[in-house]
């Protein structure tokens, strides 16, 4: 007998081999295999089901959560999967758990930040967990700001002791993962304090819990800070709250890496470069934003999919109703997120090789990359997650009424995703970093410094300033030359008239203050051009597989055109191109959403997401949703019973009207 | 002893009478004093207790939800409330009840489309609730297009009864609040069959549970439909599914106030307009904008008030870092926020006075308004609704990392706000209603027909079409009618240009559905042109209290520019304004930024919420943030032992080594 699939004939709609698109989304042949086969281990193992998890009571959600953990490292383990496989399973377990910072933040830090001996102590009996490690940083009172952080640790000549301390309420750590109830260690930034000078804030590896029993050790107040946004989502995290009574920790316990302190209590700089922290800081950030690509792919696939399943309105004579995915108002709202997915993944790829050429050059003493690095990962961290929590919550209301169900897949995404906007530097925090950068950048156009890389563009502002947008019918939007120029010139545009109105205050800092808004606007430009030149650059690699490099052209045209449309007034206002020209944009994007529309339920496919991954009754491979939805209705809690619990104490007394003398 | 103000001297601050803008607020004195009274009635008692509510388990909630429904009952019949306090009541609850639909929906549906006998019946058993209803409409395959609903009620003519049933799958009802496990009656929404004829959908009062055991009837199916968005939030709710197997109820529970089915099976339309159902819907949709001004100025209240205890970078020789409201980044997506707020409180006191205009026209069979209030108030809905949602979101993210603790209130706010852009009219899709009505009134411009009340403006529409803004420097922008010019400029120039694209089309329809986005964005600034002209219509008012007017001024202001700036592309593309005048705009906003700020903290005070109703540690009205995060943070069932349930099994294994021979 065939598998049931409702989608069937959309598929066979699909102009292009989505086969192959698979391997372009997933970056490699290899890439795609080894993502395949861990994707469907986790999702054939009952352990890792997670329908459920949105009705489980937080105690009962946080053990479930411990088990999975526990059961991907045995499996692990007895399978021997690479470093590789076993963060792809933990990608695939989908559940936010305290081994996501020990592997993520702890053991990064130590490679990081620890000397050679440390390094040596710590890390074997990190890898085979031993101990569980947090990253404990932020504060109860100091957010962004690490600087402000309150936390001392005051070296003690006499024991050759660090005493960490925590002198106020506002300085307890407060929100590192895994913390609250499962570490045994944790890496604490704190105030380096030696003979009464503040030397600023390092990083001291403080042993939290008995590896006995569990129990905190003395001096440590250690719990859980509470709900968070939704349910499930992150809720199966123990973000905690720690507070230090005067804890005593070997000297050898501070992260000696960068800095030092010696027996005597003598601060040391060491002769490593400080810019070296920048290399793990552009690792992270390549994560985020491949992260990122993959919940807004996440959402778009299941928007896509219950697109063409639900129908509304448009029935002729009685017939079915028309698919909602077919009406223009759906789809100016949904391509341009399906196109913004594919766009992330390749900025994401790029991000991965930018990683390796900032190593290389590190490892070279070469830092002239640095700042322009250091800008353009913080404005791709901001963007793409800022763009990506938008889009979830878009492709929720995309799905009508039942994507509000937990079923839907899409409360739960969007309650696990949005802190990306929030951790590892707020999002406008990181974007008026970018425009420092590119303000510097203007102010020194004339000095005869070439600008590199990303902001190269920069160096031809002379003709960016007064270049004409030739574009005189809808198709001229088609060339990529055409909107690479036009976004091009918006950014430098931009920035220049920031640069301009920043001379008209008295001095630098007020003017910052004053048009932070529009500092802002001008790093989105800057970012977004990236964005836009990267997709170009993967459309001049050899892209085989028919049709696929057709597709990911149209999915271009429509990325940038949806952008120019969302930001008309930038263009426009900037003299970058017409109205008229801006009209002829918007025709050319209708006619590109036509082109989308037969390809929509294959392009989402070439994701290649299982079931259990997506979690989502309106996502469904098989198109299956109403019947499935009517049975996912039956297990909630609430149908255990007919009659509801507190209907005698409740109900009944307001309907035999005795609810004067009902005892509530 | 003084009670702790950490906000004191920002109230100092304030420049105007807060208690007069307490009573603009709420619209009159006699309104804020019941609103006050009610609110602090409900905040005092113990069992409307809510701080706990995200933390229950699905049957918990819902249980403790039962038990407020019948506790706030029992106050209502005690304190013997009118019915304006009643429902006051209802609303300071806060927590979404089967009470909802009751009152809001299932006795007003009774009320406008039974016939007098059907009202005597039934209203008066509504009224003691010895009856419970719901309101049966939608179905698991059809939501926005009633007409497509496929329940029936086929006419009996031997037993003189209707047949309800549910032919497939997808004509399960799904979604009705209260219906899951609460309603013992529904008004159901099914087609008419009489002699095999169909003559659409009205609705049928039938009873589902047995009023002795709570039993469901022969034949009826019901439950709950699951979990949705968030903890706590409307998982209060029993939005529930029903299946109907041949259900017979008497021939007089049809709803029989506009259309009848005789004795004889004979199918009458009553000579009652079908346009009175215009004025319940003119009342529930007043409900929803007024609904929008509390959710918005609520998430306003919390991310200001906690804006000006956050402090973040910018210390100076070790003093406090800067509160983060005065930083234009915070203040540029802030306080257009707060103004918002008021003015969606305005648009919706304007829209209680349409419905009684309304009611008074249609009593005289008076029904040329009805076009034009139809595009006002879905449009006013539409807008209202999605700027809230996404503007409570905003003021999450304005909060920072603890803007995702439960115990912020924002996360909740959110989950139980959004459905509102999807129930009563889907957003979109009302957007393209009233773009209609807009395209209707541009072709018959030359007819001499004259437009009236909100789309007046088009009867200038040849002055609108050529006119040119006068602002020359910034201050200009302050004045109403130069704003209120540039928003009627944008609006009718933006309808005018679709209407001529839309006879670009071989027909109208085909037309339609491809502008259907530009058509869209035309409504968006037609609705965004009525709000700021009711806001100047507020300013004209007679507005006692020291400094009161003034503010109100200023937040006209920054609510008109913070909107240009905004939408600068529509602007500036169909030739309103000049990029130089966007520019001064932008310039403009800035400086009264800088005005608000003062006043900020006094503009939210004057919603007069308790801390009991804003239900967030950010929001508290002393400003004693971080003891009380602190002290919630314990209260987590995670933090009830010390070491987690799961540890033995799920994390020493790992720590000790012995995960390959754990179980499990």
């Amino acid at each position: 007998m065939e598998a049931l699939d409702y989608h069937a004939e959309e598929r066979r709609k699909a102009e292009f081999d989505v086969e192959e698109m698979k391997i372009v989304w997933a970056g490699s042949r290899q890439a795609y295999e080894i993502s395949d086969r861990v994707a469907r281990l986790v999702a054939s193992d009952p352990v890792f089901r997670k329908d459920n998890r949105t009705m489980l009571s937080r105690k009962d959600l946080f053990k479930d959560t411990l088990r999975k953990a526990a059961h991907a490292w045995k499996r692990i383990i007895e399978l021997r999967l690479s470093e590789e496989e076993a963060s792809k399973l933990r990608f695939f377990v989908d559940q936010p758990v305290f081994t996501d910072l020990h592997w993520g933040m702890f053991i990064p830090a130590i490679k990081g930040q620890g000397n050679e001996e440390q390094q040596q102590k710590w890390l074997p009996m990190a890898y085979k967990m031993q101990i569980i490690g947090c990253y404990a940083q932020t504060e109860l009172g100091h957010g962004s700001n690490v600087q402000g952080l309150e936390t001392t640790a005051t070296f003690d000549p006499e024991t050759d002791e660090f005493v960490i301390h925590s002198p106020t309420l506002t300085s307890s750590k407060w929100w590192p993962g895994g913390l609250g109830k499962v570490s045994t260690h944790a890496l604490v930034y704190a105030r380096l304090i030696t003979d009464g000078q503040d030397h600023g804030v390092h990083g001291f590896i403080v042993q939290l819990r008995s590896l006995d029993d569990h129990l905190p050790l003395p001096g440590i107040t250690v719990g859980d800070i509470g709900m968070k946004f939704g349910s499930g989502a992150y809720n199966s995290m123990d973000n905690g709250v720690l507070r230090f009574d005067h804890v005593r920790i070997p000297r050898d316990q501070m992260l000696m890496g960068v800095s030092q302190v010696t027996r005597e209590g003598k601060f040391m700089q060491s002769d490593v470069p400080r810019q070296l922290v920048y290399g793990t800081m552009v690792y992270v950030r390549q994560k985020i934003v491949a992260d990122a690509s993959c919940a807004l792919s996440r959402a778009v696939c299941i928007a896509t999919r219950y697109s063409a399943v639900r129908r509304q309105f448009g029935s002729h004579n009685g017939g079915p109703e028309t698919q909602v995915i077919d009406y223009k108002t759906q789809q100016s709202r949904l391509f341009p997120l399906l196109a913004s997915a594919y766009a992330f993944r390749f900025v994401g790829e790029w991000l991965k090789w930018l990683y390796t050429d900032v190593t290389r050059r590190l490892e070279a003493n070469d830092f002239s990359t640095l700042p322009e690095v250091h800008a353009c990962t913080a404005g791709l961290k901001s963007v793409t997650t800022s763009a990506t929590a938008d889009a979830i919550e878009e492709c929720r209301k995309l799905c009508g009424g039942h994507g509000y169900l937990s079923s839907s897949g899409l409360p739960e995404l969007f309650a696990v995703y949005v802190p990306a906007c929030t951790y590892e530097g707020d999002n406008v925090v990181l974007l008026l970093q970018v425009s420092r950068f590119l303000m510097k950048t203007v102010s020194q156009l004339g000095s005869g410094k070439k600008p590199v890389g990303t902001i190269a563009y920069m160096g031809r502002s002379e003709h960016l300033l007064q270049c004409r947008c030739e574009v005189e019918r809808a198709e001229d939007w088609l060339k990529p030359n055409v909107i690479l120029e036009a976004f091009e010139a918006r950014a430098a545009r931009m920035s220049v008239t920031c640069a301009k109105n920043l001379n008209n205050f008295p001095n630098q800092e007020e003017g910052f203050a004053q048009l932070a808004t529009d500092l802002a606007e001008a790093a989105v430009a800057h970012v977004q051009l990236i964005i836009v030149s990267k997709f170009i650059e993967k459309l001049h690699q050899d892209i085989p597989g028919k049709g696929v490099k057709r597709q990911l052209e149209i999915l271009f045209n429509v990325y940038a055109l949806s952008l120019l449309h969302k930001h008309l007034g930038d263009f426009v206002t900037s003299g970058c191109i017409t109205p008229k020209q801006g009209a002829l944009a918007n025709e050319q994007l209708r006619l590109l959403y036509s082109q989308v529309r037969p390809n929509a339920i294959a392009l989402v496919d070439a994701f290649n997401y299982t079931d259990h991954y997506l979690g989502s009754v309106l996502g469904r491979y098989d198109g299956n949703v109403y019947p499935k939805l009517y049975e996912e209705a039956w297990k909630d809690p609430l149908n255990e019973t007919v009659v509801p619990d507190g209907y005698h104490d409740y109900i009944r007394p307001i309907l035999k009207q005795h609810i004067r003398v009902a005892r509530l």
